[in-house]
């Protein structure tokens, strides 16, 4: 059995990575794939709960290194349970946000380093990597409007945090995208849903087409 | 201000380390010593959260792995939250299993790896040690014994499990005291609760008063 493909969707907040995750696990079902569409953290009974915890800490908020571990352990649980086991029997994984969240969010704009980060990767899930990373990339301004158009729910413990924060996510995806080409490809995310899902297309098809 | 001291209690389920945990903290209390009496998992509102999750996991359990991640996300609030401050402003923290039950259960017994266990308290907890650790040791029938006495509640995920992976958690504390035998004592765990703690307080007497 061919072994199936793991595509992983990141970028900062309002950057449309959901509503484009969901567009292209449509596409691919439309061509006879079977599609796993999933989400970080969460994607598992364990994982979810580990979510909640995350977006919701009991007491005084996580430091960042207990939100590193369990963002980690919510990723151990996911990937053992979940996508591995869809992968080994020839389904897509398409997963909105993975390990560069992590590294951007944690590592680099949490200041707790890049390399703890993937040390945790390591124990949790042996180093796994998507097979191709789709970084999602646009304007601040455009992405306020996005974000300012949300309900309550994104109001979260990460969510909430400063524009520099932010700023920071957005250029540790970048420079990610830069150190690792080939697993790498910067989608424009500005103008229309069509116009974004027609680029993620072009990418995945140039992408798997060329034998990657 | 003189800094506390960090008393962690160790050794396999039934040693009767709660009890002794409690009577050593009375006793230097009654010294005039402030004490905090914590334990682990646990200890802190986040650190009890995911207490709740590792005894009881949804879903079909956790993964060695990401149960190992869990344990160190919680040390990692225990320890910035709750037991260094404490230790910065003169208190003595005896504490009921910390670090060395992961390494044990999980490293040596789980078979993830010591060196796994302690690259995630490097992270997580950065590197923390008590001053000093006591072991408690006893023969496996009268540890049964004592388990048999107690109610429903500690039939958890991982009291549960055989008793070839309790007799090599117990066979881990051993080595871990033969390898680092200036912060380690081994209690014995036989006999009265009384003769117990002369034994625990003697261990503690005599490391304290050596200016160790």
């Amino acid at each position: 059995m061919t072994r199936g493909r793991f595509i992983a969707f990141e970028g900062g907040e309002g950057m449309g990575k959901s509503t484009q995750a969901q567009l292209l696990a449509e596409a691919l079902a439309a061509r006879g794939i079977t599609v796993v569409l999933t989400r970080e953290p969460g994607g598992t009974p364990g994982a979810e709960a580990i979510r909640e915890l995350l977006l919701h800490p009991p007491g005084d908020g996580w430091t960042r290194e207990a939100e590193a571990l369990l963002f980690a352990a919510a990723r151990s649980d996911h990937v053992a349970r979940r996508i591995l086991p869809a992968i080994e029997v020839g389904q897509w994984v398409v997963c909105d946000r993975f390990l560069d969240s992590s590294r951007a969010y944690q590592g680099i704009a949490g200041a707790l380093g890049d390399d703890r980060v993937l040390a945790l990767h390591e124990v949790g899930s042996h180093g796994i990597k998507p097979d191709l990373t789709l970084v999602f990339d646009a304007p601040a301004a455009s992405v306020s409007a996005r974000l300012a158009a949300r309900d309550g729910d994104e109001t979260d413990a990460i969510g909430g945090r400063t524009a520099e924060y932010h700023a920071s996510v957005n250029a540790a995806f970048l420079d990610f995208a830069r150190q690792e080409p080939e697993r790498f490809r910067v989608i424009d995310g500005t103008g229309s849903i069509e116009q974004v899902h027609e680029r993620v297309m072009s990418a995945i098809d140039g992408y798997f087409e060329s034998g990657q």
